[in-house]
């Protein structure tokens, strides 16, 4: 991220964090008079500069305003603009997805979707399994999966998590659901109340993020790195904020494409057992490597069942599917989970675990990733030996569809993004990535969903629009 | 419902529901004193004997104690049962479905399932769909529907409404969801936060009630009876409690059967547009009718945007596929809703909405649905007629599922489910049905899953179940 020193910023952040998601949960409401510098910084524990450095970004980001010499104000779209009249109906929380908001615009270049390029994927094969499905199970349209999904489905996956990884498994630890999205929503709905806390990495995946804050938590921070986490700093997060839960993406991360080393991984494990933080992996690029396998999920390390598992593999088979699976060891934790489930959607649709179960099952799967893995890796080259006509920076991520670039400094991502939209090219501006909607001048691009000779002429023009800016 | 009058005891019911929903969502804690009967009458402005009886009541129901003469208490698992311990994690409200909880038993006679048999699905005629959808979309696995959901199909149901009621309706103005469950959990996270005020007929629809308890509502109910609603009640409420929602049922209502009449629906938008109380129109049976079709639903008197109308046809097509769709007029909840859905799954799987839109754009749908209701019907009535033997008393049904039936004075429901479901047989028992809890001497019976042949010997061993209690 931005600053050089993550510990020496740490306070400021969380400070930051603080009065932001209290204002965005409408807690403290537009137009309210913010505490005094001097009663927060008692109230937290920290020194005043402290608070008021966190106080002057805000109002920088437009988030407070000064009025006379009276102390800051929690900003309004009426202060703003005073024309502006109230919407009827408004909710309750900030309910804005914001990546889903970028991907509404249609483009000649998208480097903003990390999805795969629909002709990688196995369509004519799958079509074929299809019609088995319909000899095999005749009213698969007729009958409604448990809410737990497909026995079937459950049974293949757990046995290919333990061939996997050499860790007991069983199909009751196990839920489906439809897509990964839901599995993260349902996880909130489940386990997260209104202002309890949650840790996220930092940058993190924008539609998590939004998910959490819909549920009107209050969210913290912590940087993830080359080196992975700085777990000392961690541990004083979990025992000073007792976070209910981190959501963590710790293999081939998005956006940064890191992976934490395994050596991070079981002590990660004993500091969430211990301060009872659940951990929520995020592994949704697991088979998606170029060089080497990554290391054994987190999950693995897991004997308490502290660890909620989410893996999707329709990512790279058949996203239109919606297909994902939940892995947890505590009974407790799968039954919490298997209530919301019922309650948001009675059960996914039998017919897609149906079509999923059938080519996860067969040989193909390992050969498609095969040449998939090429295929991706190809892509990202392509964008690199393209980007390195700049001064941007990034690390070439081991796995993964995203690039995370550092653009020169004064430069503005946001700026960036919309010019380069009117031309046709879209991305995703770093601050979508950061839980405290900062990394301003840092973009998140996707080599995944566009063909090589599109990523060619695409990231000529976005430097192009760079060079005009 | 029990009581013969039901504004007599409206009050009551009120003061009753504020304590439990106080209680169930844990503002009033585990062994905390309720407020003496004074003071909550003070409070509520009732008279002091309406409170009493509310926790008399709320202690036959174990939901508080009394200790010695200083007053009442609300009850733990502790004092209940003092050996138990408390679960590591607990979900923030109550996220149970009861009605799921129900359909886990495995039984020869299920009449708890408002499902339709399988067999009267048109099982064969759709698997030869899918194979043209895979023709016309090959590529329909590998890609994203819009978390809208599909244009075409949205096209295609805004042009059937506009037919079938004409009145004006734009593709934009619909929305697709994974059947009405997420439609119904998807209006609850957009429009309500906890502690809101929602409206719920009484009895209604379990699995409704459920997601908005576990959305830790408060819930307050009006009567459903053969002539409708009690209006000028309806009003009172409205006004006094001015409930952000009110969830109806009003079309051959679940588990009733009662349909409101064409005047009542017309007042009734007029009410929710004075009282800015969104209605929550659920129309699952619309089509399931034995005697006239029944009037257009309440969206149709709508000018101002005030109702949404959750209308599934899945339930009897292909209840695996979960497709169903929302219809608003107003632009500004449209919007919140798509907010909330990107968020909740990031839009309902294209292939189940392609292979729904090839099928009920065909003529078959009309043909299939003559056959059904007759099938229906018959069922039914062969329920009637060995229930004739019994003193057990309901209103027969003109559409709809189910049997919503008053067993003698004196019988549990709960009772004598419990005994049913060891010979065999389920049902659902009244309280499920019931956002009270109470309805303890009512059951609904489903028609619509069990063969006719198993309805005659399933209601017979239930009569003898009943004989023994």
């Amino acid at each position: 991220m931005e600053t050089a020193n993550p510990k020496q910023d740490y306070l400021f952040k969380q400070v930051y964090d603080y009065v932001l998601n209290r204002i965005e949960r409408n807690e403290w409401k537009k137009d309210e008079k913010l505490p005094s510098v001097r009663s927060l910084a008692n109230q937290l524990n920290v020194h005043r500069l402290t608070v008021l450095k966190a106080y002057q970004l805000l109002k920088d980001h437009n988030k407070v305003y000064v009025k006379d010499k009276s102390g800051y104000f929690v900003m309004s779209e009426r202060t703003m603009n005073p024309d502006l009249i109230d919407l009827p109906m408004v909710s309750a929380y900030d309910h804005k997805n914001h990546l889903s908001d970028i991907h509404q615009h249609h483009v000649q270049y998208n480097f903003s979707q990390a999805l795969i390029d629909p002709n990688l994927l196995p369509n004519q094969f799958l079509s074929e399994y299809v019609k088995k499905v319909f000899d095999v199970h005749p009213k698969v349209l007729a009958t409604y999966s448990t809410v737990q999904g497909d026995e079937e489905l459950r049974e293949t996956l757990a046995h290919y998590f333990v061939q996997q990884y050499k860790t007991p498994l069983h199909k009751d630890e196990l839920l489906i659901t439809s897509g990964s999205q839901q599995a993260i929503h349902l996880i909130s709905q489940a386990f997260i109340k209104p202002r309890d806390t949650v840790l996220f990495e930092r940058p993190s995946y924008s539609a998590a993020i939004d998910v959490f804050r819909a549920r009107g938590a209050n969210i913290i921070t912590t940087d993830i790195t080359q080196n992975g986490y700085d777990l000392d700093l961690l541990e004083k997060q979990m025992q000073l904020y007792k976070p209910r839960l981190f959501y963590l993406n710790p293999t081939f991360h998005n956006p940064t494409g890191i992976t934490i080393p395994s050596e991070q991984r079981k002590k990660l494990v004993d500091l969430a057992e211990k301060y009872k933080c659940l951990l929520i992996e995020d592994d949704a690029y697991h088979d998606i490597y170029f060089d080497q396998a990554p290391p054994p999920p987190i999950y693995t390390y897991d004997t308490a069942g502290i660890v909620i598992y989410v893996r999707s593999f329709c990512k790279y088979i058949s996203p239109g599917l919606r297909v994902a699976s939940i892995i947890c060891q505590s009974k407790a934790t799968i039954k919490s989970l298997l209530s919301s489930k019922s309650l948001i959607d009675n059960g996914s649709p039998l017919l897609n675990q149906k079509i999923f179960l059938h080519y996860f099952s067969s040989l193909r799967l390992q050969q498609h990733l095969e040449k998939l893995r090429i295929a991706l890796q190809i892509r990202k080259e392509i964008m690199e030996v393209e980007l390195a006509a700049t001064n941007w920076k990034w690390e070439s991520p081991k796995g993964g569809l995203n690039l995370w670039i550092k653009l020169p400094d004064g430069v503005s991502a946001q700026e960036f993004y919309l010019t380069a939209l009117k031309d046709g090219i879209s991305f995703v501006p770093g601050a979508v990535c950061d839980p405290l909607k900062q990394a301003t001048s840092w973009v998140r691009l996707s080599y995944s969903y566009v063909s090589e000779k599109k990523i060619r002429e695409g990231i000529r023009k976005l430097i192009e629009v760079m060079d005009q800016l």
